[in-house]
């Protein structure tokens, strides 16, 4: 058994209906007697504890961290504080961009646990898209996400004082950045015990990742930057199955990564995700073609997605009294209006620059790497999977030695459909 | 009176001998009996008490953190806690870089104040080179001291946890951080009770300055990378008024301005501070020509600087067993190893491009904005002054603007020359 600090214990369907009793503000919104509350435990991810709580009034979820990687168990120890971080960045995210995630109605620190809003109907996205379920809503919710979390909590937006501070507490979350350093960045560029693929199929490709320093140059600077850049606030693990979703309403969830980081890396994370499902597609079709209409709709959420959250990134950007980074009053009268209006432009170019890069990582780590996604897993025809996930690597290789030639939303989508058209490798 | 925390009292030169005499260590240090000691308050700076302290068996110095900026008085109020990251500065480039900082001997929390080595005979470089004074050892020395404090407190020597946690310190260094932004990076290029020139001279370069939107982009991007980078532990203060010299030893004093940053800002700051007093050779001459000589050394030490730091930089680097960026395990057999030489290259010249940026922004804000050097100030023919002034000017301009068409030091240096070369404008 792991060592806890006094006063956390992990959370059971036993005892969690008297720790919800005890707090009255609890109580009340569940109503009724705490006999009547009904406990699920749901965690289907890989870190932590998650209950859903239903009583005669309504509904909470409890997010509990445990002391190790729920995934492997005991054998990988994770720090509690993750639940902490969590919290803290749901605060700021509710703060900047309200409704688009689940409402925070308390944090219990010394149980590492977190009382949120009950999202229903609410699915995660990547189920919605493997179903191959269209969200018309999605990529306004989103970029408005993006926009409004990144930009607020850039130094474009805040004053030195509190962005410091922002980084001063969020480096205390130096073991989950640890993780994406690992994991991400490194181990699917070298020989690693935690890595996996679709084999014998992609054993060729596993090799040439190794082998092919184009990569290794391109994955080191990348790392490089989520080493040093503390550019915004990032959610940092912000991909389909982060969003909870309905036609009507998006909420992104799990900020548990969150940190100061480049802004490339979370639009290039999400970006990564609707790649990937669209490149798995295929691998739920009844008969080819089936899902072209569904691609076309990721196309065009692709496309929204970026140029959506640039939209609204530079409409934030035109519209605040900046004092920090590129301080207004350097900028007076129509000279300094142009010229920084032409820098803002410049500023989204190099983001995008640094979007790609961070998406191509996205890719290969999910199909090379320790974390895969049910996108690709479910598909059961194993030969089947691995085209579909060799396709996804040669986007990544372009991508990550910046040799695709895309130089807008538009170019990477071409470039998805051009891989998509190609004959099968297996 | 400004409020200060308790345990906290200002030192006087009556009051440090009952201080010094309650701590063994120093009692020894110092020999003889308390009224032996002898006690000289010496601080010239802009900020802190520092007193010199001489008994029978040796000295040292006493640095004590006042709660306000010394130079302006108690209407600029600042934190006492500067001490606190002078020492842990020290105390990290000591480690890193043993003999070229002076030693602490100890740190007293609660009075803000470290009891350091006291170095002797040196004096002041900037003092030496207004007295055309050559320091033979110094380019070695610098770079040895740049080399492995920015190397070593990088992601290319320290884990995650290790960086992160330093990174965390000293976010709390946020006030000094706010004065580089406010004076180096914004004040200059606007309307700003705190700027002074030489003026009627330099009235039409201030205008320039504040009108031209190429400079407002250039400094405002440098501004970017200094909110946003956290490459390694800088100085953040290093220039030629921060280094006690003799001509066989160097030190480097007063880094209360750390914290994690661009690595240019450190190299480019001395680069420019070692331009100043090139420019500055002018005004100190009994008749021109008098100091070619001096300003041929002063060129062979910025290329020595340069290309000293690069080649220390790159030997630390190619003897590290990088586990974080870069890691040696991406780059194994020879594909590796030339591709990761190749990176390392190109990191170096990125780095050289940083560092002529910040040089550029160090350049105009000793000659526009609130704190000038004695080099120029010690000009007291104001017209000559300014002529030196605006030659520094020209070259700041076209490193701050990226148009000098500077791919090497040496063509730094050829720049000084030629820009020496032109006719006075005054």
């Amino acid at each position: 058994m792991l060592d806890t600090p006094p006063g956390y214990q992990t959370l059971t369907e036993q005892t969690l209906t008297d720790f919800l009793a005890e707090d009255e503000s609890n109580a009340k919104l569940l109503g009724g007697k705490p006999s009547d509350w009904k406990i699920n435990e749901v965690g289907d991810g890989n870190l932590n504890l998650v209950f859903i709580v239903r009583g005669p009034s309504g509904g909470l979820v409890v997010k509990q961290s445990l002391p190790y990687l729920r995934l492997v168990g005991e054998s990988w120890p994770l720090p509690l504080n993750r639940a902490f971080f969590e919290a803290e960045a749901l605060a700021a995210q509710w703060k900047h961009a309200p409704n688009l995630v689940p409402q925070v109605f308390k944090y219990y620190p010394k149980m590492y646990c977190i009382i949120m809003e009950l999202l229903e109907p609410h699915i995660i996205m990547r189920k919605g898209m493997i179903d191959g379920i269209e969200y018309p809503q999605f990529a306004e919710a989103i970029t408005e996400f993006m926009a409004a979390t990144l930009f607020e909590t850039s130094d474009l937006a805040q004053d030195t004082h509190t962005k410091r501070a922002g980084v001063k507490m969020f480096s205390g979350n130096d073991t989950l950045c640890k993780i994406t350093e690992d994991v991400i960045f490194t181990e699917p560029y070298m020989e690693h015990a935690n890595n996996r693929w679709t084999a014998p199929y992609l054993d060729d490709y596993a090799k040439r990742w190794r082998d092919d320093k184009d990569l290794a140059v391109g994955i080191s600077r990348l790392k490089q930057k989520f080493l040093t850049c503390t550019e915004a606030l990032l959610h940092a693990d912000l991909h389909t199955g982060s969003i909870m979703i309905t036609k009507t309403d998006t909420r992104v969830i799990d900020p548990e990564f969150a940190f100061y980081g480049p802004i490339g890396f979370d639009v290039g994370k999400l970006i990564a995700n609707l790649i990937i499902s669209y490149f798995s597609q295929a691998g739920h079709e009844q008969q080819p073609g089936e899902r072209d209409q569904y691609r076309r709709w990721i196309c065009d959420t692709i496309i929204q997605v970026w140029n959506g959250f640039r939209t609204k990134f530079l409409e934030r950007w035109r519209n605040v009294q900046s004092v920090n980074a590129y301080p207004n009053a350097l900028f007076e009268g129509p000279a300094g209006e142009a010229a920084l209006e032409a820098e803002r432009i410049a500023y989204m170019d190099a983001l995008f620059t640094d979007s790609l890069g961070f998406c191509g990582a996205s890719l290969t780590r999910r199909i090379l790497g320790i974390a895969h996604n049910i996108d690709l897993e479910n598909i059961a025809d194993e030969r089947q999977r691995a085209n579909c996930e060799a396709r996804t690597l040669e986007v990544s290789r372009l991508l990550l030695t910046n040799t695709s030639g895309c130089t807008s939303i538009d170019d990477v989508v071409a470039l998805l459909e051009r891989q998509h058209a190609t004959k099968d490798c297996f």
